[in-house]
């Protein structure tokens, strides 16, 4: 079995890639990509690093064709929203164009696409399922959108086996790392962990979804197993909780205070922290986990064993 | 005003190309384009031969900038979904890149979108409106879906004002037109007027949404005038009727009798003569107009007043 993962160098790629070996362990071979990558990363995986939405670097890096491909590779929200030349190169033509060559050179190929919960736009309080409908408000969303749209038909035609995971934002991202406007959900782990102080823009009862980087990674691995009769998109479980509730169970599980100042930034809340529940019963039903708990994403989420 | 018509040889093209002059008779530039044209088409009209899907006559063809842009060029959907490379560039690739490069160069031009019905896919039999979900069954239905989803969002950045327009099949093609799975819908009003024999693939009850080039045209031109507050999506109201219903109206209107047996392929019915009721209810108080009835449909599918 030929494995690639894309965008192996982000925050969600360097976890997957450090559970590749093991979660693979008679694959043929491991390949990771990013634009940039250090030279190895473990015995009997390649490292190739090259600009995806180059035709040539894509050429080459796909050949001779792989049967698993994780498509993780993507520039953030806010950064596809003021960059809108490099968004549409980055998350809408270079994933068409390598759904349509991995599939040229295996076709019926696992394609395990990381979506986004951007594909809802502004969701009405109504719980929402994989059959709510999509009205992305962001650049970054209606790319994402686009591709499942594509790839659900790829699969139909049997040219790729696809599945659209649609992630929320994933915790707790390294406090460096730009371009999200929602890091306050990540900064929150990091700020208590540290015994800091933190104002948090949002108010207390702001509701997310969450999700450690172990929880999505577990995901992926799922969808990459699970059999291709499991295609399409679907909508992982997450925790639904209010950050307030999340801070406190981080104190806890660090034994610290919380020494946080609540703020009101309103368009803030309206995009990342107004989220309704979440009815993810078919993920569930077909083996898909979050979190087992607040405690467990807390710790989950600023666990040192990834990368 | 420069205005651009794409596909501008295509059985709506070349409808929509002989009223252009007299609809914006003080436009400063209207240039027709398709991959084959004829040298010339009236006064003051340029026509420009050249293939969309070349990067290179694509930036030539668009300096130095068009204020209204009707995007017609499409391959048919059998055609698409045999040749799936073609089907790609053509119906996705080329779109994205059009409507891109209209917008650098003019931020803001009107753009208008012939999208098709085809965006639905399988029809359950509740009545059709604009919030019907959408789950595309063939790959140029997928492409025009995904194509509705960009112009939505570069609407909403005001890098274009556009606006997608679901078009039925439009009636009645040339008999010589082929790739369309819809031809009976066509060709059953030119073999009535003619006085001919039919066999008819799909029974007499089978039901579609019908709308002549007349029509089509005038929908295309109102989306343009309308103003750029109506943007997004439009599902134009059509005649709904079984194909009985309207082969009768056209032996009427033309004096024959009916020489048509009807036939029971159940995969055409499913596609394209099982359609439910249409709620257009939007598109009408916006001024969009059907055919009035069976006979004025009739008539306008079978008159020789375009080219």
């Amino acid at each position: 079995m030929r494995i690639l993962v894309t965008g192996a160098n982000g925050f969600l790629g360097r976890g997957l890639s450090a559970r590749l070996a093991e979660a693979y362990p008679d694959a043929s071979r491991l390949v990771l990509t990013d634009r940039e990558l250090p030279p190895t990363f473990g015995s009997g995986i390649e490292c190739i690093a090259g600009n995806l939405a180059d035709p040539d670097v894509l050429a080459a890096l796909l050949e001779p064709g792989f049967d698993l491909v994780f498509h993780l590779a993507s520039i953030p929200g806010s950064l596809a929203e003021r960059e809108q030349d490099l968004g549409r190169r980055v998350n809408l033509l270079a994933p068409i164009e390598l759904a349509s060559q991995v599939a040229a050179r295996r076709p019926g190929a696992r394609f395990v696409f990381a979506s986004s919960i951007a594909v809802y736009g502004a969701l009405n309080g109504q719980t929402v399922t994989e059959a709510t409908p999509l009205a992305p408000a962001i650049t970054y969303g209606a790319h994402k959108h686009m591709m499942e749209t594509l790839l659900s038909d790829m699969t139909r035609q049997k040219a790729l086996s696809a599945l659209s995971i649609r992630f929320p934002g994933i915790v707790a991202r390294p406090p460096t790392e730009s371009g999200h406007g929602s890091a306050f959900m990540s900064l929150i782990f990091h700020r208590i962990a540290a015994g800091e102080d933190y104002q948090c823009p949002v108010p207390a009862e702001s509701t997310c979804w969450w999700m450690s980087r172990a929880a999505a990674i577990k995901t992926l691995l799922h969808a990459a197993k699970i059999g291709d009769e499991v295609a399409g998109v679907v909508q992982p479980p997450a925790l639904y909780a209010c950050i307030g509730d999340v801070a406190a169970a981080t104190a806890g599980v660090n034994g610290r205070q919380m020494r946080i100042s609540w703020g009101h930034d309103e368009a803030l809340r309206q995009l990342f922290g107004a989220m309704p529940p979440l009815d993810a019963s078919r993920a569930l039903s077909l083996g898909f986990r979050a979190d087992a708990n607040l405690e467990t994403l807390a710790k989950a989420a600023l666990s040192g064993d990834s990368p």
